[in-house]
């Protein structure tokens, strides 16, 4: 089977979960999104999702520094950029369609259930988008935005070096200022996803290195823009510059994605331009951070969607055993209470994630285009608080549900031909990159729910209270309410910790803590959607929900009495135990 | 770096958990097992485990119906059983050398942590010489038990058809008689795990078939031994037999492990003899059920360890961030409080999982081996308890912990040349093989815990807070003491619903209920090896149980909760729900 977009459930999660009814208005209906969704679904199914299992067994190749992707890619990716796809949210000054972050979202995680592979290079593309818009010179921004937002060129974003990777602080890449307003950049980056190929006419490295006599650590690195070809002025194509591919790595998925070690300035050097002031580099990379974050989060999101698809198409034509000893014919294992249970676990938790996401994208929107500061820089602190649970949550989720997925098909699960173990191994690179998990987690409790002293948080939990009070009676919501009281209670007790300089108890519940918040989030976006009054598909929905809330929201207060505990030890009572 | 096999906490788990000190005699020495165990240390270590990755990338290959094993794979077999590895624990009367099963376990713990492909060969041949033992008529005992105890044969089971997997009812592959005393079988088996090899110069096949007219279902299948190369009265080799392997899995994992499609009776018919009595084949394998579903849990316990150990010295080499900020330079990764968490958290469900399996093996021994008939009876119902338990939670474990493994590494542990993805790929069949873990937890919830109407598992538990109540007061045990309390509540709440006709309500939970049940059951494990006054083992094992009791004993009480509460929904509203 192929994949089938559930449009239906993604636009009433927008509603639910992305404040997509504030959003429409003449020119924005509710038809249109719908319109652009079906569409992608469309695409997704019939050009992206054959090509996937074909990318994974034949991956890009590397020859004289030149990478050739995949049988079939490279018209898949010029397909889908001429049909506007890669214009969607960008600003129309630039070209693009300037549509709400959310649909963004919402048809990247149709890119990437599609295929996690194709899915990611465009992602790159609109990160260095961001980047350029925010911080780029205008006459870069006149030269490269037209073209990125359009896709004939897409981007890069080099930043890992061997010795350096969730600290950056010991980036050794160097740039040296030529005198004519460019620079020479010295260094080798590993893990650069879209590093090199074929897809685009240009590629638009952005470069994290140190200039001469900057300061030490994360405050005297600088960001730069590298093309692979230098440009001229009115846009075509110069001399190739002194930036060069010189490995591609073996994965264990996502082997439609070459993941190149990328030489600068093995020659000459190569020549880049200073975007954003010199040693603020991280600063400008800050500036896309939620976005990028949350779009790997998506990546989750879109594989768990894939994989429970499989999973259900599978248990309902499979038959083993009866699951009424009163019919002597086998029953599809869909009628299996265990069955029932991995698949209800697969949906739910997807549905979770897709509405913490979605959340968390509407809060980027409106941290952009809310009509005042203040509500801009409400709504740029609800993000904050959001993107590392979206990230780990939905990241995890993928690679949950990808595992569930290969135990529904059993035997047939483990077969490479079955296709839902590439769901697992694709899945498993997203809580790893854009910050492991394990930084998301230290992110939201020493940086995250600290904003103003905790009122973020509180006022966030106080909006969840609130949903919860004006769910009707019939719906079940008693874990929930108490979920959403542990995650008040944990969340004290952390800030609590923080200002009380019990910082290593603190880091030592991060992740405990953001799966706490995430359980708890992900059941309210359920209770949401079924709050919608929605005709044929608010029956399931409750169904969902009230599964959510009697299995995941369930756990939720042990999950914040062992936060309470901590984990017991010390860090170097951590190391004797680990001996 | 290779893999060192843990003997200290290995010995010690076989004091605590496993009885070992029940067992020691004059002949059977601590002396003799630490000896035992530490030269299949070396083994694994020197000749096995570099192996390992060669067969991954390497696998078996088909050509002509012969399978050719990875490179080095036939020298290393060959040198494994001539060391006497194969005949282990199997009785002297047959050439084996008779050692406890516990021993036998944690050796196997070592094999399958040098190799998982390695290692589930010879658990094969095993079953093949239980189920000999037992049903076997003396003259086939005579003529094959010597050669598989000597593991100059290899032994397969072949249950599995492309319809009929976890439900065995549908098998189709015929036997008939001869007249002879033989039988021809006809049919086709899938998944068969080294069905075919160049390992050993003969392959003895037990094969499920029906009989014409033999009853409908699973009371309807009969046991046969099909060589593949016939056996002359003296033992030695005549025609080849006409079963032929007629295609390879290509699969996420184990690539080293040939996973064969094969045809028996393609031709005339492939000769067979039965074992046990006709139509009762299936009880024929209840025998060795136990034992080679546990053989599957201790696969889950070293791809476990072993991946534990790979990220641990990882953790220990890679320096980033400073986890101390007044130290300038960057910590190894180990004294992060979240990486601290992974590690933790891998070790302690591991020694869990160890601390359960050496259990099960202790209770098999036991049940095969105590004096009285009524201790053996009492024993063998402790045995089918823990084995499900046993099989499903370490298996999980597998999985978990090489995930986590990949997880410590970042993004290194995405390449397939780092190792870590390596288990993760290998891991994952385990929970589903020999019984997926979802019939594991529907046999524990429907046979097992009703076993004398909840005699044993009451006995169970009560040894459990005896366990508790001897625990010295300076430990920390009390959410283990909550977590036994939740299990006794949730074990009565399942009998209470069986008897009381819920059934589906009680397969709903029973995956959960397996969790709660392990997650304590490895928790008063834990608490067994830190009241062991073992020197300097001590204090570290003291702290991994007080993490354990910390961290995942206290999310015990919340899956209770869930359990009692059932997952929400009847089979037919989760069939709503799935849309």
């Amino acid at each position: 089977m192929t994949y089938a977009a559930p449009v239906t459930e993604m636009l009433a999660t927008l509603r639910a979960s992305g404040d997509l009814d504030g959003l429409l208005d003449e020119t924005l209906t509710l038809d249109l999104v719908e319109t652009i969704l079906s569409e992608a679904a469309r695409f997704a199914a019939e050009e992206i999702a054959p090509l996937n299992a074909v990318a994974d067994r034949n991956g890009p190749r590397l020859a004289q520094g030149a990478v050739t992707t995949s049988p079939g890619w490279k018209a898949l990716y010029t397909d889908w950029r001429t049909s506007g796809w890669n214009a969607l949210s960008a600003p129309a000054a630039w070209g693009g369609q300037q549509l709400p972050g959310t649909v963004q979202a919402a048809c990247r995680e149709i890119w990437n259930a599609a295929s996690m592979s194709f899915g990611i290079g465009p992602t790159l593309t609109e990160g260095a988008i961001e980047a350029l818009i925010h911080h780029a010179p205008e006459a870069l921004r006149a030269l490269y935005l037209p073209r990125l937002v359009s896709g004939e060129w897409m981007g890069t974003m080099n930043l890992t070096e061997p010795q350096s990777g969730s600290d950056l602080s010991g980036i050794r890449t160097r740039a040296e200022a030529v005198g004519d307003g460019t620079y020479r950049i010295f260094g080798q980056k590993i893990f650069i996803t879209y590093g090199e190929h074929d897809l685009a006419e240009n590629i638009v490295h952005l470069v994290l290195a140190r200039l001469p006599g900057a300061p030490e650590g994360t405050r005297g690195i600088s960001l730069f823009l590298v093309p692979k070809f230098l440009v001229n002025p009115d846009g075509s194509l110069d001399a190739r510059n002194d930036v060069l591919c010189v490995g591609l790595e073996h994965k264990l998925g996502l082997h439609g994605s070459p993941t190149c070690t990328m030489a600068f300035g093995e020659q000459e050097g190569a020549i880049g331009y200073l975007i954003g002031e010199e040693n603020r580099g991280l600063n400008c990379m800050f500036t896309m951070m939620n976005n990028t974050r949350l779009a790997v989060g998506i990546q989750g999101v879109g594989v768990a969607e894939r994989a429970y698809q499989k999973a259900r198409a599978f248990a309902s034509e499979r038959r083993q055993g009866r699951a009424d000893p009163a019919v002597k014919e086998p029953s599809p294992i869909l009628a299996h209470p265990d069955v029932q249970r991995m698949l209800l676990t697969m949906k739910a938790q997807t549905a979770a994630a897709r509405g913490i996401c979605y959340r968390a994208a509407a809060a980027i929107d409106r941290s952009e285009q809310a009509g005042s500061e203040d509500e801009r820089r409400q709504a740029l602190a609800i993000a904050s608080l959001l993107t590392p649970i979206a990230k780990a949550f939905a990241t995890d989720t993928g690679v949950d549900v990808a595992s569930l997925g290969i135990q529904v098909h059993g035997g047939m699960g483990f077969i490479e031909e079955t296709g839902a173990a590439r769901f697992y191994r694709d899945a498993r690179i997203a809580p790893i990159y854009e910050g492991t998990n394990g930084i998301q987690a230290i992110d939201l409790v020493t940086r995250k729910i600290g904003q103003e002293d905790g009122v973020v948080v509180a006022a966030l939990i106080a909006g969840m209270q609130a949903e919860l009070a004006a769910t009707p009676e019939e719906i079940d919501k008693r874990h929930l309410v108490e979920a959403v009281e542990a995650l008040g209670v944990a969340t004290r007790h952390l800030l609590d910790g923080l200002t009380g300089g019990r910082r290593d108890a603190v880091l030592a519940v991060a992740t405990p803590y953001l799966r706490l918040f995430a359980l708890t989030l992900g059941g309210i976006e359920l209770l949401r959607l079924a709050n919608l009054a929605d005709g044929d598909a608010a029956p399931a929905r409750r169904l969902l929900s009230r599964f959510f809330n009697a299995t995941l929201a369930a756990t939720v207060p042990g999950l914040g009495r062992s936060i309470l505990d901590g984990n017991g030890l010390t860090p170097s009572e951590a190391e004797i135990a680990l001996g």
